[in-house]
């Protein structure tokens, strides 16, 4: 089996890359990493999008089969590796608030994140482009509120066990200063940062970038 | 165990409805169904609220459990009834394969269609919130062309078997024509669409829908 993840620095690529460096840590998967220059447009280059139509990152390869979607790769990842860090839940109902908890992820916070320098996926209009940067900082900590209030367990986001919602989070939270929260009003955040800094899996990810 | 669907007519909700109503085929599974008038905010109202502080339809209770967001309703109903037509495959790749659809459902293309209506979830301005209304037609487009091309097989989405990814894009589908999309453009999704109605499931969930 052959494994490729595309990704590039700053991009929510950090979720499964952390993820596939978890299974590492039992030996058990090798992969190759390609990290794309978004800052050159790699990533819309016909290259890459002969790869992946959807012109983003991630991109997971396996043989011949193109994975898109961070929740999917998560759970893929997961379910190839149960005796990683990553192990699934048995019961249904503990797996989909997983599911939920990343669906969210994807469907909301990504995408208020989205709106100040991608706004163009929805509008050409220059006035509406900085209007809608201009709001980010409102509906990130919005966001922010909802996963500190309802979502985030602690330490870890499921409670006391790491599961693949930890590197979804952790991939997000990094934008949020930049995005203009206040990270001091969001301490469940801010202790999960620190933790998952002391992973193996991230310390290798982050450099694995640094060098790349 | 009691479950309750809470949706409304119009929203994203009819896929895990149509779901439920797969289940029901083999008569396995009792649920009441909720029907919140979207037209007068009562998802938006305190009771509502106080089960999903999300504020949004669907959510799915299960006993005590509250479960949000349609790409984890879907899994979880698939999970719990693996003698219906929602069973899932056991193949990681396969599964993951549908997961991305129903990802790519969630964020990319029902998030192009929120901006019609629902541009107030990222920006205040008046003129930008026109500007996002306006641009829907092309948006919706450029979603269904990346379907059609990409990722429908046809006749269901992943083939020759009915999946959790056929209630999915049929419930963003009934959206395309007042989205402003020319769905004589888009075949796969207009066949999708008629062997849905075929469906008892797909009648089932209509009727009580009119007559709710």
């Amino acid at each position: 089996m052959t494994t490729t993840l595309y990704t590039a620095a700053g991009s929510v690529g950090l979720a499964s890359h952390i993820a596939l460096e978890e299974i590492n840590d039992t030996g058990k998967l090798d992969y190759d990493l390609v990290l794309l220059d978004m800052q050159n447009n790699e990533h819309r280059g016909s290259n890459y999008k002969a790869i992946n139509p959807k012109a983003r990152v991630p991109s997971l390869i396996v043989n011949e089969t193109v994975l898109t979607e961070t929740p999917a790769m998560l759970v893929y990842l997961a379910q190839i590796a149960p005796e990683s860090s990553l192990v699934l839940p048995d019961d249904p109902m503990q797996f989909a608030l997983i599911q939920s908890f990343n669906s969210y992820l994807c469907s909301t916070v990504h995408i208020a994140h989205a709106h100040k320098y991608r706004g163009n996926r929805w509008v050409d209009d220059e006035a509406a482009l900085a209007a809608l940067t201009a709001n980010v900082p409102k509906t990130m900590t919005d966001c922010c509120i909802s996963l500190e209030e309802h979502f985030i367990e602690g330490p870890w986001v499921m409670g006391n066990t790491f599961s693949i919602c930890d590197p979804y989070l952790f991939s997000i939270a990094a934008w949020l200063e930049s995005n203009g929260v206040d990270m001091d009003q969001f301490q469940k955040i801010k202790n999960h940062q620190e933790i998952m800094l002391t992973r193996n899996s991230v310390k290798s990810a982050m450099q694995q970038l640094q060098s790349g």
